[in-house]
């Protein structure tokens, strides 16, 4: 893997002030370009060894461009709300917006490689993370990102020359501490686990580039072109390419399905109702007080068709929760800052801390419901929303969030009941507009866009709840009992 | 100040029942017309005693309103990136946009109260607490939102009663702790406190309202009405009225200012120039890795006349640091989600942490510059700007932020040079758009409100650097040795 960076380049002062010019032009026109085009963002990933000059390159990209619209994030410790919420999230929170440009010293690659040195973690483990990680990367590139990773590589002597260089300026001292010393004892270690990993997620999306560290102006001339190549080739790009290109789905032979099955004509009675409504309020009252739901937290997801009861459902749940403690999410129209980021974003940012709960009333389910049927994005776009998704809720079930996700599903007939019922009741007339009666003539559509969603992203992490809903009370208890459930089992087990 | 809070108010259950079902569906009209209407939010702080059933009052809102459109933040303890800010600005990434209520279960009311009563900080530091509190909430009204105010209030014997009665449901047991009881200890000196507290910030803008906290229908019913009446009131209003009117300026007698007086013909030859960049970059360099930077913050603002070299001076300062370390924030237009909230907040969510930089390509005084002479605000607006202005910096410095401001002056006839450069050097000619001509011929209107802005703004702890910057090495040296001589009196003082 870093053959090809050892065998010493260098490139002399004249060539590079020669060079330097005409790349700094190029590089501020391309940034300016990108700017203007503002639909897509650039991720450049710096890693590498100590002292193979992974600041003085960034440093040198500040100097070449508009610094104005460049960020870098470094990835320390993480904080108190960091740590709280998924591996990844601090990075989501840190992503360049379109038409910006973001260096992220260190990366999602950090934690992987430092724990499989220490053998904090096993090969197995490693590879599962790499394979997240590959398909983070596939989802920020489809979303229109340009990410590009960069390994700055020394040699054992050339990593050890480096830092004594660095030891004896003055002005480069400072950073050579006891740990970069600790390093060069761990360079085999360290050759070995990045070999692997750089292998594994050299991927055709997001391939890496090895960068010989040991030449200041070799380097940074390096760095600088494949960022001007990248920029100019995606500007001149249509659009961006799908990786990997997901196949249609399958037509169906019948219509049998999760949806059709459903027996609709279910019901209780009042009594029953407000007994099992204050049984099961109790208990989620008690249960979102448990000891050990300070940590956890709980994601729940309410989809249906227009008037389907999702909002009575969710007052129902949240009546039995302290108001500080949760946040009821409507997915209302992204704002500006969440168009310009992957259509995911704007779902994490809103992810709960440990303790607390956030309902989403409709959700990034949006993608493969309404976007696909009303074409608000390509066949592409929604057929690999579904594994997305799946990775997003396992990321959530992964840092000890309890997912649940309610489908609340009525029939043609009683959505009409309850839309006229709307118009005739004054304070509920808002509730009730024209693109609900559009929506309704595609029935059918959104009925088989549910049950490709329900058959594709239920997972034993993430389940879906399909409620018959044409009675209110019973969806709300059917609803009410299986948070409970959910909640007790993974709370009061062992 | 509690005394007609103790005289006995109680809603019989019926009564209650008749005035819930026309206040509901009032309070849901007034909400939908408020989302509607989209210009201002309503927040609403809700304090009080233990036990007076602000929890349930929260809960009665919830059930009545669209829960999908209210938030409720609870401030525990400061999670550490809200410690490494100023106290504010957790409260300030809390605010609900515009078209939204937003509830704070305790506010920036708590800090005060308690460090009082535990004889933590004296009357005057206290009185001086209110103060910064009443002009927060002034500027929040002037802003546009509704701030509503409730205290809790019981009686000694009432309070213990709720106490008891909460502690004997299951429901609410687990409300009642140990520290409810030695509440209870503490019930006259809260009662002392909170009543100065209260006089002192019952303003015209933003006045409490008591409420007795021991009838659970009397409460809802009371602070239900209150939002309801106030929501409708402000909806009826064309426009927010200022509090307190601000004067206009004095109109000056000659032409003599702090501009005016400059020698814009200082410079320094070449060779000067790079002994001394090196020099102040190595010490700035040296500073910001400083180990009492690591409880500071630096922020930077520059501002100036188009041309005037902004940019180029902030690259100077940037190059002397980690790019790791700070960020270079160019004020564009806001996105809609700063939009929806009062103008200051978008440089508010910009705010550094401890041990890091932020620089500003322009600034919060936008308002005060380009704002006030194109008429992008009103007179009134950007009259009160200049104290708005002053306290935020205010609260920046004293959380350990050191500020520093500089209006980078050149003449009129050096920006024509700068701009028929520009326009003749191909990668720099997007730095020149036909704005930046039509705000050429305000000239003088800049310069009137430039040498307000100076004039009302330099403080002690965040003043203004006016720089000679017809030579742009002059400028840079001049700005670049401010830095690290404040650096230095701040870091190496004692």
């Amino acid at each position: 893997m870093f053959e090809s960076a050892e065998v010493g380049h260098a490139v002399d002062n004249k060539t590079f002030r020669k060079e330097e010019e005409a790349l700094r032009i190029a590089l501020l026109q391309a940034q300016f370009r990108l700017r203007e085009a503002g639909r897509l963002p650039v991720l450049l990933l710096i890693s590498g060894v100590d002292g193979a000059g992974k600041s003085e390159t960034i440093q040198q990209l500040y100097e070449w461009l508009d610094p104005r619209w460049l960020s870098t994030m470094a990835f320390a410790e993480p904080t108190d709300e960091e740590r709280e919420r998924p591996p990844m999230w601090r990075y989501w929170r840190a992503l360049p917006a379109k038409g910006r440009i973001g260096m992220f010293a260190g990366s999602w690659y950090s934690a992987p490689i430092h724990d499989r040195i220490e053998r904090d973690i096993s090969q197995a483990t490693l590879d599962t993370q790499l394979d997240s990680i590959n398909r983070l990367e596939a989802m920020l590139v489809n979303e229109g990102a340009l990410v590009l990773k960069f390994w700055f590589h020394l040699s054992r002597d050339g990593q050890k020359k480096r830092l004594k260089r660095l030891e004896r300026d003055p002005r480069t001292a400072w950073r050579v501490t006891q740990t970069s010393w600790d390093r060069l004892k761990t360079y085999d270690a360290l050759q070995d686990v990045a070999g692997h990993v750089l292998r594994v997620s050299n991927t055709a999306w997001a391939p890496w580039t090895i960068v010989d560290g040991s030449d200041d102006n070799y380097r940074n001339l390096l760095v600088g072109r494949a960022l001007l190549e990248a920029i100019e080739r995606r500007l001149a790009e249509p659009r961006v390419p799908a990786y990997p290109v997901a196949a249609p789905l399958a037509r169906r032979v019948d219509d049998q399905n999760v949806l059709s099955a459903l027996d609709l004509s279910v019901q209780i009675d009042d009594e029953r109702y407000e007994k099992e409504l204050a049984h099961w309020q109790g208990m989620l009252a008690e249960l979102v007080r448990h000891k050990r739901f300070a940590r956890r937290s709980l994601v729940l997801v309410f989809e249906g068709m227009d008037a389907a009861g999702k909002g009575g459902a969710i007052r129902r749940v949240a009546a039995a929760m302290d108001p500080r403690q949760y946040q009821i999410v409507p997915v209302a129209a992204p704002t500006d800052e969440e168009r310009a980021q992957p259509y995911l974003w704007r779902f994490w940012r809103q992810v709960p801390r440990w303790g607390r709960a956030t309902m989403f009333d409709r959700s990034w389910y949006g993608r493969v419901l309404v976007e696909r049927v009303e074409g608000f994005c390509s066949e592409e776009d929604w057929l690999r929303a579904y594994s997305e998704i799946n990775d997003f809720e396992h990321e959530l079930a992964e840092s000890g969030a309890i997912v649940l996700k309610f489908w609340l599903q009525i029939d043609k007939a009683e959505q009409l009941r309850r839309f006229r019922a709307r118009e005739k009741t004054a304070h509920k007339q808002f509730k009730i507009t024209q693109e609900d009666w559009r929506n309704r003539k595609k029935w059918t559509r959104y009925q088989d866009a549910a049950v490709d969603m329900i058959d594709r992203t239920s997972t034993g992490a993430a389940p879906w709840t399909v409620v018959e809903a044409n009675d209110k009370r019973y969806a709300r208890i059917k609803i009410l009992r299986a948070v409970c459930e959910r909640l007790e089992k993974v709370l009061r087990k062992g």
